[in-house]
């Protein structure tokens, strides 16, 4: 082209693989406009076969009518602080050294740097070994027992460690008496939950079983508990998503402990760093979220025929779902690594795939699935204000309901949507978003960025193939279990 | 229109007078687009001759630049807490009685219901008087002497009443050593500044003099002040326009503070009340945005030749507004009654025309002027989400700048507005938008509304006239003084 010449203008429509997107953007002059699109099913005629017949089956419609009006009808309360041992029952058989973590079940030898990490800080912590060494080599020798906390009805962010000791919120549905839980978040920098066990992070915890987790059991317990729903839709006004960002959430959950601390019979030196602590963590109220969103799918599982998905959760290698009919069974493909923003001297090769339990927020509809809610999010996960509007209006393709509790004010306060139904994530190809931050991938680094990234399709068809499979069997019924 | 028609569909568009698109809309099946414009300045030609001849100088512009490198400069931090009399001098001169209210100033037999309301507790509360009735007399003799908030470098919402014996806000600007002042927010109910002065009010008064005013001096000047403008910030990012949500604001303030107050030397119940009055008052902060906007445009006030808007305030009677180069000077016009959400059982007939300094956000291109910030306000003050980003957008038709401190995020981080100037409000005609509550006509009942309204042309384009007298009087040089 000479000098001379007006540089010519080329559009491009780029359907379907964004690579080619990539590639076109580096020309000069070039404006690309990508449509993320990807062959409805996955090429596997069993799950075409199996969600076609699957979407037009109105008893699947009546079953997830049936899972969301269980989801609608519970009211998170978080109504206590109690060590792991007494509130979760298995934690606190003591013939058997037990560990929760993030995600679906996965042996030592498979697991990410992280969550080894982690593991090998509540063994610290536990007094089960003296150094990472010998914590490593118990934990390698099979008598430490692993568990997902999805299997206790828990849930943690990252590597998602609970140990015994550890101090974890109660959060319970009054009418039925049904209860979740999570570990306490620890804040941001050297933390368990991103794989780091030296003596600051077990000195953290030590305090906070010793004297955050007492001092908020004795102020809960003594109001009543706090009522999870009002906070969170409060939020949702304030530019939260109640995934990545709990600055608004946290600070209201303080507004309404603040008296009840204060006059908590502590010494005044006790108040002084329990309130300083929530004041200082943004993300403190993140996984009493997480508990609250486990709590209400929770009352969504178990529903024959239905085919609403009531938890996401990732262990750093594999990604799994679970599905309201199709009892308690996780449907896995290997985890993402997350696109986003990464902090200065890291990017993608270090990184840790997707990690955590903290994307049960987007299985209720909230996190990723919420981000209208939160545009300001989009200065720490990436992308633009534009982004995160079509995040939430693409994710109304893929959930059948909405959730009459929660309003985003920027969409002309449109509720939330609500209800993932694997057939219409099988049948449209559009994945659910998810929110995250992102781990390094060896122990003890700590997080290194934070970004979007989405579901694997495979959890959905090999789901969707299930359902097909109960609903096809001219031996079973598959409405008859619950 | 038989019934078998299909009725016939009118599109409306009006232009100008807003009352004729409401009397379409009633219209069965009329599409009503209305837009508001009103005829450049006000039909005067002495207002149209100034304006233009102003509109064209540099001189202005280079005026106004310097004006607004004077508002940003200035960083305001809140330092301490202290009675009135100490913080304002003239407040502590003990031979003359002397009350402060929002607004321009006023005489006593003009005052509107809230106003006489709030001054007869101010006076009940320093023991001037021992009745309404007696308050009212003194009151009203003359002996007893009114002025405005902003006379003194203070600002006070609605009524705006300040006595000696209240305890201020102290915001400084450490460069400068620049002061401003705001009472203390009681909440909302039964409270001072919307006129009520029965027991409850002038008891918490009495506390937040004895107790809530000395913790925060204590913990502030113990902690070397807490930056106002990273708080506004955050709080533009969490639904907040800082005027009438404060609700996110609070929460940042809250959590900076729980820590210094549960060590401040002070017995725990007395830690307790504090902190359980600041977690119960979503508006708590709004006195501290109030008190940062003052401090931040007395920084551009006093710039010869500057058209820059420096205060709006409004007493209930009369809107005033002051400009940079014009001195100290009000140029007023009645204030306006508000549209916008009543409480059930109240209208537009029980309200008191516009009231307050809490303009003095709008002033400084927050409150209703970043709008887009908080679309959950819409449903306190009405209308649309659309129409609160509108808003913002079209202020920036009559602002000659942005501030490189505050973004929206859902305007694309785009920054708030900054500087009105009264050539383009007199130009344009579009004016000024402020968010506000709406008080009771009468003295005590309080709050009945809240809504959105404008400041009035003539305010303009008085302060247009006058600058204009000063560029074409050959005898003066219109830069000359400062």
């Amino acid at each position: 082209m000479s000098e001379s010449m007006e540089p010519r203008r080329v559009t491009v429509f780029n359907v379907g693989l964004e690579e080619f997107a990539r590639v076109a953007r580096t020309a000069p002059n070039a404006r690309v406009h990508h449509v993320d699109w990807r062959p409805p099913v996955d090429g596997d005629p069993r799950t075409s076969e199996a969600v076609s017949r699957l979407i037009g089956d109105s008893r699947i419609d009546a079953a997830n009518a049936v899972a969301l009006a269980g989801f609608l009808a519970t009211d998170p309360v978080v109504v206590d602080v109690q060590p792991a041992r007494t509130a979760l029952e298995r934690l606190g058989d003591p013939s058997t050294r037990r560990l929760l973590h993030a995600g679906p079940p996965l042996a030592w030898e498979s697991m990410c740097g992280p969550m080894r990490g982690a593991l090998i800080g509540a063994a610290l912590f536990e007094r089960w070994a003296d150094t990472p060494d010998s914590a490593s080599t118990l934990l390698a020798s099979g008598s430490v027992a692993f568990e997902p906390c999805h299997h206790l009805d828990a849930v943690g962010p990252m590597a998602g460690v609970i140990s015994p000791s550890m101090p974890v919120w109660v959060v319970e549905d009054a009418a039925t008496g049904r209860r979740s839980f999570s570990n306490l978040n620890e804040g941001l920098g050297k933390v368990l939950r991103f794989g780091a066990y030296d003596t600051t992070v077990l000195d953290r915890l030590q305090w906070m079983t010793d004297e955050l987790g007492p001092v908020l059991s004795a102020v809960l317990t003594a109001n009543g508990g706090v009522a999870l729903r009002t906070i969170m839709a409060q939020a949702l006004h304030m530019g939260d998503e109640v995934h990545n960002r709990n600055a608004a959430a946290t600070g209201q959950f303080l507004k309404r402990l603040v008296g009840p601390i204060a006059e908590s019979p502590y010494p005044g030196e006790v108040h002084a760093r329990v309130l300083r602590f929530i004041g200082a963590n943004d993300h403190f109220f993140l996984n009493l979220s997480m508990a609250a969103c486990k709590l209400q799918l929770d009352g969504a599982s178990g529903v024959a025929g239905s085919s609403i998905v009531t938890a996401m959760a990732r262990n750093g290698v594999n990604f799994g779902i679970r599905v309201s009919g199709l009892g308690d069974t996780w449907f896995e493909a290997p985890a993402s690594v997350i696109e986003g923003l990464y902090f200065a001297g890291y990017g993608p090769q270090d990184a840790t795939p997707d990690l955590g339990d903290s994307s049960i927020t987007e299985t209720a509809g909230l996190g990723g699935f919420a981000m209208a809610a939160a545009p300001a999010i989009v200065g720490f996960v990436g992308g633009t204000v534009a982004d995160a509007l079509n995040y939430t209006t693409r994710m109304r393709q893929i959930t059948v309901s909405e959730n009459p509790t929660f309003t985003i004010p920027s969409l002309g306060f449109q509720n939330t949507c609500l209800g993932i139904d694997i057939r219409l994530v099988a049948d449209t190809g559009i994945l659910p978003v998810i929110n995250t931050g992102i781990a390094h991938r060896d122990a003890g680094i700590g997080q290194i960025g934070a970004g979007i990234t989405s579901a694997p399709f495979a959890c959905f068809a090999q789901a969707s193939r299930a359902l097909g499979d109960r609903f096809s069997n001219p031996f079973s019924n598959p409405l008859s279990e619950r």
